[in-house]
């Protein structure tokens, strides 16, 4: 363990200030894997019995936390997966989303394991949903007995290419989103694109949103291939029913994790305030509870995405064509580009709000042509109620969600 | 930030086991610093005021969480002092107890703090208590927005030199004691020995037991302190009624915080099973259950570590003069060397219970004469009878409590 104890005066004498003071230092290191697998469910496959273990002496006993509606899809083969590799599992089926994301949720989970009982060392909580339950379960565990590890499951694309990769837990609270929450990085995560099969299709919409992000702010072929595929991918759900979806939806997949990772990974306790992955997140978050519940997470940051590229453009940082590019594409992803509570007055709040945020400077990320972005701190009211009427603009030409 | 993100394959060819996946390594720095200082709430003492912000744009809005007990004793000081220093408070006074540390106290914490609302980068909460508080609040910290910076004031012995140096924090659940909590760092704790003044003579003991532990296991010359002043630091609350008990009590504090803070540095996150601090913590968690509400965790510490220097004893590890000098202090200290609930049986199965949160290991620290430990994984059944035998005797020769 590297760092250090300081003493930094020993002559404690009664004199203010402090004489007597102790620097305490300390370095941790974190670390995990993630893991595309296939076929999760599969007795042939043995990555989940072994997730987490150092694999010798596994007692193959299991806290099981799954996704309610999860559990109705895919109980059936994760039992027999259970049996076949000779597991006792306790399951704890959520009944997750967005309102049941609370601490109530964390310790309906925590009493479960408590009273299951589980060897820190060998027996690792698996998580199996989307990012409702791996939040809920990360939390859960990075609270009890301050730290069990947990196995990520994601069983939606958000979970696959964002919820699941990251080290940030989370509940909301107070009407607050993700309020409460750890860094916790999971022992490992296991992704597997089978599950989104029966993914319906304004939850891959929705995570196409996130992998669209990755793509404008430091991928051009990622974004590409988004041109080329998107509508397939969206329709098969990244099952690859041809050679070429199948290419595609392995290189998206892999494309999108790995740029997340990419920009996770030097800043993974969030110390920095200038993240490109903070792109589509500046305004969305007040987007968001203006438009809920109709607005999901991805669609609010697409109409966020929408109205930043407008302003770059205005900016001279993207080019006419890159701009109908990008609004294509999200049109085809299924995605919005406008709502109508996306006022310039809620615009000019979200700004303030994410400025103090940020720590007093916008820092807001602006796409650079396709695949590459800058961050800028003097976006203007102005600047911000010619983007939301272009974005408007746009809408009323193509209906939300056309392609 | 140093770490690495590493492709492990990326030939994602659809075969098994996984074909793609990611190491994501970081690591962290944690530091933190914890100062000797008087009369924190004396208006020209500036520490309180500054302590956790950089000093400079402090906005000096502050969210305070404080024991009901010392709010009762010290809230006046406190108010003035927040005055003097133009400071916007919102004071959380926390009826806090043992029974009382729960999620539903840190709920509390947070909802009050959500509502304040606190500029994470210069309004550090402040937390004042014992270990109770301390706790408490670290968790709160730790949770909302996932990391809030707090400050430390400890008041009552087991805070100066225990739960208000490490970083630990937690809460009981389902009758587990800190069953829940995490590893969260405080930004500064503020250690000022005013407040034992008001300490009642059994909290005082109990927080005596944890220095005489660090004297056991590694400091002689602190030993030796309790031995010639354990009586007056007692009687006085290490207030120093003479220039010598002053002497005294000041170094006691000062070796007893760096003693615990050699041993919490180097393993601040206990990835590492062998720590001397869980001298004196072997057998007292189930010694405690049992003895509950009678017992005080320090004086079921005192309990353990008298029964383990006689094992120790019976090892020769241990001379007699030195197992006397030790039963002794523990009596000056008033603290007790035995309880009726500490049966062999219940030793026994304390022991395994042990054993298996120390992954299959005893590891069990036993006193070398005074100021020195070692580890040891064979201690028998045999050896606790005799060990429970021996301190019952001593109990009976001189009723615990008594000088
Ligand atoms: N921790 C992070 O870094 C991070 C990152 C992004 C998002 N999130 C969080 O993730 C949440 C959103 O995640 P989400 O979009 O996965 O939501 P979700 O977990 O609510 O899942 C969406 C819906 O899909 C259902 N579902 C899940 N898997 C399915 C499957 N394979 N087939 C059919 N239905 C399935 C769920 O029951 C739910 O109704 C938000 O709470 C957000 O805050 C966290
Ligand atoms: N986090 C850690 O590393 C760590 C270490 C040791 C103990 N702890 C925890 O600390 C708790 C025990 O701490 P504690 O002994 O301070 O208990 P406590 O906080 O309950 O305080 C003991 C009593 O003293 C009262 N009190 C506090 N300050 C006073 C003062 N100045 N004058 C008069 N009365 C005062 C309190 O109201 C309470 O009734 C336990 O819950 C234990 O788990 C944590």
């Amino acid at each position: 363990m590297p760092g250090n104890l300081t003493l930094a005066r020993a002559d404690d004498d009664l004199r203010r200030p402090p004489t007597t003071s102790w620097l305490v230092e300390a370095t941790r290191t974190v670390s995990y894997t993630i893991s595309v697998s296939r076929d999760v469910f599969s007795p042939d496959n043995p990555s989940l019995a072994d997730a987490g273990t150092a694999g010798a002496d596994n007692t193959r006993r299991r806290f099981v936390v799954i996704d309610k509606t999860v559990h109705e899809i895919y109980g059936g083969l994760l039992d027999s997966y259970l049996r076949h590799h000779d597991m006792t599992a306790q399951l704890c089926v959520l009944d997750a989303d967005e309102q049941q994301k609370s601490m109530e949720s964390v310790m309906e989970v925590v009493r479960g394991l408590d009273e299951f009982g589980v060897d820190r060392r060998r027996e690792p909580i698996i998580a199996i949903g989307g990012g409702v339950v791996l939040d809920i379960v990360g939390l859960a565990s990075s609270l009890y007995r301050r730290h069990t590890p947990y196995v990520r499951v994601p069983t939606t694309l958000i979970g696959l290419v964002d919820a699941g990769v990251g080290v940030k837990t989370g509940v909301n609270f107070n009407g607050h989103k993700n309020r409460l929450g750890t860094y916790e990085a999971p022992a490992t995560a296991l992704l597997d694109r089978n599950f989104l099969r029966s993914l319906d299709r304004r939850n891959m919409s929705n995570g196409l949103a996130e992998i669209l992000k990755i793509a404008l702010i430091k991928d051009r072929e990622l974004f590409e291939r988004l041109e080329g595929f998107g509508g397939p991918l969206l329709d098969e759900r990244m099952q690859g029913a041809t050679p070429e979806t199948e290419a595609a939806a392995r290189d998206v997949l892999r494309r999108a994790v790995h740029g997340m990772l990419e920009e996770l990974q030097p800043n993974l306790w969030e110390g920095r305030l200038e993240r490109l992955v903070d792109y589509g997140h500046s305004f969305s978050p007040s987007i968001e509870m203006a438009g809920l519940p109709e607005l999901l997470h991805g669609e609010a940051v697409c109409i966020d995405m929408a109205m930043t590229t407008h302003i770059a453009h205005r900016r001279g940082m993207v080019t006419d064509a890159e701009l109908s590019r990008v609004i294509d594409v999200m049109h085809v992803l299924g995605l919005p580009v406008h709502h109508a509570g996306c006022t310039p007055e809620l615009l000019v709040k979200a700004l303030v709000d994410t400025t103090r945020h940020r720590d007093g400077l916008q820092r807001l990320p602006l796409p650079v042509g396709i695949g590459d972005a800058a961050f800028v701190n003097d976006v203007s009211a102005e600047e911000l109620r010619l983007a939301a009427e272009a974005v408007a603009e746009v809408a009323r030409a193509v209906p939300s969600g056309a392609e």
